[in-house]
């Protein structure tokens, strides 16, 4: 199996407290791995990580349908162990089943105004992408908060996610700074964003990031077929119609996955070269990249369908280790609790 | 002991399941005791009641100030237990001990819209009355969602309240509608407003209500010369200076008194038309009314003062009434879950 992390953000990370998580809305696919799931099997080797598994957030905007969101609960974990991710080192942890995360929750919305929540630029473009126009649920608007809840829980001071939820950090710390305050000591920890470098996949149709629901997406789970399929279908170049035509590298989704998981980033390079120069076809690029992924995905594909023989046990491991985080969580409610009197 | 109710509304009432409660920002007081306590007393015998210590919703404008909240917490348990209460026929819980009400609090917030609540004309008046201008704590804008989360986990028929409070009953009741859309049958019930017709207190300053924060209020657990002094400083009519001038008996603290708590009002009424006349002197009514008030407050006093020698017995009985609350909530709350897939 590959064994190397893609993101040099996390390089030479150790004895820290890193949180991380996924809202449960979809099996997980190459996006992910590219993006977070190497860095997290590297990660949980030095450092004390939890994974949340955050499906009341995801009910902040799938309240409609919530089938979505029970239904792939267990699908992410599964995810998590096919690609090595260890519940002995890494805690994996329903949302859902942590009233300690629900009672801050319900604490820190009362140090923050209504104002804030609405000003925060994060929740601002998120509202606008998600179409909610005037009719934003207050569970949504509320859930920096949650997060908030679970990143000082933790008591985290790693968070790694992409620029955009810097805002949503700022938010947290805020937080954990009044209820110190409050407290007259230093009940909650300042988290810092982890800012990942790993490079952001792009669909396999070349219209923006990969996601299962836009139907771009190369899953975990795929068949050989289907990664052959997909990578036959991967968008390159529209104007690069003949072999000898020049072509363009960039937005090229090819050349985007032979940059992330290519073990040979010299020979891409020379690729590039030849593929900007004309003379090299968009179906020997193909032919080159297919094995890459098809070997990347077998094993994860083979320990998944190995491990969903039981999922009796998947759910179990999530269920031991939303234990372990509830006792790991317990002091600093209680700090948080001390701080408002209760 | 007294032995009626002031309330008519509350009269031949049986079977219902209902659900009260405070938020313990104070000790209670007289207003309390003929706006709701006798009521409760009375209802306790033949229907199923449950009284929350809303010590969470306290804190939605009290972050600032916990101790007002924590220090009152089992006052206000004395203070039910004194007149009455009788924890084996009423379930006296402690609301941030329910992590019940708190998860159904998050999913409900789901349910609702920001402009919905902030549209709420009961929210509207309060945010006004507090003064908070742009600056609303998110947890206070929420704290309905809290509420009607209280009310449905109960299975809560009939709540009762004053007028001002029917929007937030709506809401409720919008709401269980919701999750019962959701879960494709009837897992919440709805909740009927019981419109008080008791009367509502003045203050002894004739300023507004009697509240504690306005220091106005005659506790149940002042002493005969507290009680005498405030009696002696009740406004009255201003303009009855010499006892031939004719009285007014509106806004006449004294008389809000005796039409509250005397027996005998077919004598209020000659008194009445007495003062109106003229003749009839504020002294003689206070002197009335102060024993009335003595022979009302001592029992309470006494009970009171009673039970607080032992207040880690008034914890236990708390602890217990959270306890048969949380037994009683438990089906509601799994209904809940499973409307949400969780």
């Amino acid at each position: 199996m590959f064994d190397t992390t893609n993101d040099p953000a996390t390089n030479g990370l150790t004895g820290r407290t890193i949180l991380t998580g996924d809202r449960p809305t979809g099996q997980l696919h190459l996006g992910h791995l590219a993006g977070t799931l190497l860095a997290r099997r590297a990660l949980q080797e030095e450092n004390r990580q939890t994974i949340l598994v955050a499906d009341l957030q995801a009910l902040t905007d799938n309240a409609g349908n919530p089938a979505k969101v029970s239904g792939n609960l267990l699908e992410v974990v599964l995810d998590y162990l096919a690609v090595g991710i260890d519940p002995e080192k890494t805690v994996i942890a329903r949302q859902s089943r942590m009233p300690e995360l629900m009672e801050m929750t319900l604490l820190f919305l009362n140090l923050v105004t209504v104002s804030r929540l609405q000003r925060n630029p994060t929740i601002k473009t998120e509202v606008e992408a998600r179409g909610f126009g005037e009719s934003i649920p207050a569970g949504f608007l509320c859930y920096p908060v949650s997060q908030a809840a679970d990143i000082t829980a933790f008591g985290a001071d790693l968070v790694p996610a992409g620029d955009d939820q810097a805002p949503l950090i700022e938010l947290s710390n805020e937080i954990a700074a009044r209820v110190n305050r409050l407290a007259g000591s230093e009940v909650l920890r300042r988290a810092e964003l982890l800012r990942s470098r790993a490079p952001r996949l792009p669909g396999i149709d070349g219209h923006g990031k990969m996601s299962k629901s836009a139907c771009n997406a190369i899953l975990l789970s795929d068949s050989s077929d289907e990664i052959r399929r997909k990578v036959m279908a991967m968008y390159t170049d529209p104007d690069h119609l003949k072999v000898s035509d020049p072509g363009k590298v960039e937005g090229n989704v090819v050349f985007a996955m032979l940059d992330a998981f290519d073990p040979d980033q010299e020979e891409v390079e020379n690729l590039k070269d030849r593929y900007r120069a004309g003379g090299l076809g968009d179906m020997a690029l193909k032919r080159r990249l297919e094995p890459i992924l098809q070997e990347l995905i077998a094993p994860i594909r083979t320990q998944r369908a190995f491990l969903s023989r039981d999922m009796g046990e998947v759910a179990a491991i999530l269920d031991r280790g939303t234990e372990r985080a509830r006792e790991d969580v317990a002091p600093r409610l209680a700090g948080v609790r001390r701080a408002f009197g209760l």
